[in-house]
């Protein structure tokens, strides 16, 4: 393997193209014209513009993708997440076309996109599942006694779902059939396949995932776990390695068990378990994710194992190389995802150009991130500007370094989910480990996020115009007694000075 | 303890007010007059002005810093590294002041001062000394009889020296006489003190060093090697840790030995015993350094353990809590001290404006660093413009990752390390681990760094300047098949634009 194409954009090409470098691997960035100055346009050896913005004529075009690889004489793709990383047809166009795809069989991902399929698979394998239906139900009479058997609250769940889509939830059984009619109506409008199934609702429920490594040769591993339960808008927003809830014991379990998932669907590569964990500490296998993860970089900093060359490893044919019992935790890591969104206002997606923008460093500080100072969050993707990534000895050091890393960071021109991630840090259910999916219904509201004072805002904006216009040395401000805010404070202002 | 002046300048001030914001601690900056803009005094909470330029106006004037501490309402007093971190009279003046001094007690740093006193004292405890005289010697009697009993070739050293200052190696017996006195003398003007005495002169010597923390309680543990055999002028260029010579049999020999030499001397905080190791394996007691080092950053890496973070616990009192059994290797670090000098002259230091400066990051990359694009390397201090330190699983994958981190490093306005460091990342030498101090002397001219093409240095202007002038994205550069030097490239230059 001499050359790959990096099918995707932002910080998860960079990341990837860096590991390829690292490996005397050349690289190949494909990219829509909106980003054609984008940091992985210019990263890459070379460069192919495959069309328009909106993805569905340029990341989504898998055709377009396997012609610029064929072209610059690349013999891998990676799809990175997102796009078309979890298409099975895709990766079957890719081998068809004489790549190796770095990724899963498609036969893997075809068993485990489909919820039921996935259900039925792990089953065989003893790992346990939500109570429910393992087939779609379609009739409102078999949904009743399945509900009357499971008792309530349940959900109804779209086979082809994902993201939430088609999801109802059901506490009266009375609105059952009004719920399972929308619901089919969702599905079928979302995925243009109207299966759906019922499982128990779990009330306080945490997510949490295992990645797992399986070689061509069989060896299958877990790196232990990530805790996701801190997501807004169903989105995971904070995660972290290892989860503060789960033992050794439970470790094992939900290790081995995700090592049966990859067996069930004859999984190779990266791959990440995701399951539902109660209160009572019982776990239920939710579903697989067939692809590198967003958050992989906190089980790197706990492992000293970096998953993107194991993918590459794997992919070329070359067994893992350790078991299960040279794997270990050290230490403990948190990811946070710096996003352009406001948190003031529902975390809606703030659009602008990064008047500043400067990543804080030092000791157990990692930022992935797709951006410079300058650049616009463009519209048509995903506004997240960086993953932040603390690690410490224990979660207390991981934590208290995520809040230094929020105050360094420097951002200007944009709202971002800084003060959020801060917030979060400090919180008492966060930091006793006692929380669930629910953290940010339950404990969140804008009003709890300190708002800049006027002189913080003028400062910041005197501050940002000046960097922005001389390049040089900010302007020496003296004042007394104000903090300052991170998501837009440039140099940190002195307090005092004598 | 709630507030720490730090006194010390650049990336190590930095780099201990991190750890002490995340323990919760406040900070209070002193700094030059020509230091009024640095990122150490913005980043504190407190800053004072202490002199002009000159350190032996301001850095060095250990009254001044006592007086910003009493000032300032700080109770603990960090010197970092050099300036007055080994002086055992500034210790004193802050303990007599009722501050505390993170740092040893005063007492065993006037004993590892003294490079005889120190021999004297380790000897007691069974560390091993290089063959030689352990009083000093006045007269060429006695030298001649030392010359004769251990054999040439012999290295004359001044008592109280470092940094080379006062030694003279003598290869042949004639010259004994005219050598001692030429040490002799540099010894009195250098440090007002002409004792000197005799050593074997080890040849082919790597310098290994061991890192130890001893707390208030008696416990001490020692945080294996650093290899800091790639020196230039006498000075360490690239350390690395572990050792890829040190079998775990001679760590755990070096460990006991550094331990002892810590209890020799009533060692309290962090400390590190500095060996020279023959071609046998064979190691001897060279000095131990009563601070922090330059390059604890590849010890934090591969043990998970904020040094300062130690430090401050140990200066409060607490307990190590952990023992030695606890303490474990995990993957390789290699650090960088990126100067800014011209290796095609010698290392010249380079004064000048950093007109682009941009950090690499990602997975394994971790930047110290003290400077912010538009800045001045000032003339006054050591041209250190950031220590590149990264991690890998492997010593290959960490060598991997640092030759990318060079690339990645966007550095222009002045010359700087980086070409050599790649260069020593890929010779053959280095690559096998069998390399002595000797390496630049042996190995390095500097017609071995690929200079850059005029085109290369066209394109680095042009991009400097606009990015310089711009602030914005840089022009989108279209060229074939030149690669580019790290050193003065901005955004990789693509290659072939589809």
């Amino acid at each position: 393997m001499k050359k790959i194409l990096i099918a995707n954009r932002g910080e998860i090409a960079l990341r990837i193209m860096k590991t390829a470098r690292d490996m005397g691997i050349a690289t190949v960035a494909v990219y829509s014209e909106a980003d054609a100055s984008s940091p992985h346009v210019y990263y890459a050896d070379e460069a192919v513009c495959i069309g328009p913005a909106p993805s569905s004529q340029s990341y989504l075009r898998g055709e377009a993708i396997v012609e610029a690889a064929l072209r610059t004489g690349a013999d891998a793709i990676h799809p990175g997440y997102g796009f078309l990383s979890e298409n099975a047809a895709f990766a079957r166009l890719v081998q068809d076309s004489g790549l190796t795809f770095i990724g899963p069989p498609p036969t893997a991902m075809e068993i485990m996109g489909d919820k039921l399929s996935a259900k039925n698979a792990v089953k065989a394998f003893g790992v346990p599942l939500v109570p429910g239906t393992d087939e779609a139900v379609s009739h409102i009479d078999q949904a009743l006694e399945v509900a009357r058997r499971i008792g309530l609250p349940i959900i109804i769940k779209a086979s082809a779902g994902g993201g939430g889509k088609g999801m109802r939830l059901v506490e009266d059984i009375d609105m059952l059939e009004e719920q399972m009619q929308l619901a089919i109506n969702e599905a079928t409008s979302a995925f243009g396949n109207g299966a759906v199934f019922i499982e128990k609702f779990v009330e306080k429920p945490r997510h949490i995932e295992i990645q797992i490594l399986a070689d061509q040769h069989g060896q299958v591993v877990y790196l232990f776990e990530r805790e996701c339960s801190i997501q807004r808008r169903h989105q995971k927003v904070v995660e972290e390695a290892p989860s503060a809830l789960v033992t050794p014991q439970l470790r094992r379990a939900m290790g081995q068990a995700a090592v049966n998932v990859a067996r069930a669907c004859g999984y190779v590569g990266a791959g990440t378990v995701e399951f539902l964990v109660d209160a009572g500490l019982n776990f239920y296998f939710l579903e697989m994710n067939t692809r590198l993860q967003v958050e992989h970089p906190v089980t790197e900093l706990i492992t000293g194992i970096d998953l993107v060359r194991e993918q590459i490893r794997i992919a070329r044919g070359e067994p893992l190389g350790y078991t299960q019992d040279d794997l270990s935790i050290r230490g403990h890591a948190i990811e946070a995802r710096v996003y352009a969104e406001n948190p003031w206002e529902n975390f809606t997606p703030d659009i602008g150009t990064l008047t500043v923008y400067n990543q804080p460093s030092g000791p157990g500080i990692r930022v992935d991130d797709g951006y410079r100072q300058g650049m616009q969050i463009p519209i048509y993707y995903d506004p997240m500007i960086a993953k932040l990534i603390t690690y410490g000895s224990t979660r207390t050091e991981a934590i208290q370094r995520m809040i230094r890393a929020c105050r360094d960071y420097e951002i200007a021109g944009v709202h971002t989910t800084l003060p959020f991630i801060e917030y979060v840090m400090q919180h008492p259910a966060f930091l006793s480990g006692d929380f669930d999916t629910n953290f940010v219904k339950q404990h969140f509201t804008p009003d709890q996020l300190p708002a800049p004072t006027d002189e913080e805002i003028t400062v910041a904006a005197l501050t940002a115009a000046a960097w922005a216009y001389h390049n040089s040395n900010p302007p020496v401000i003296s004042q007394n007694g104000q903090s300052h805010t991170s998501d837009v404070s440039l140099w940190k202002i002195r307090r005092q000075i004598y």
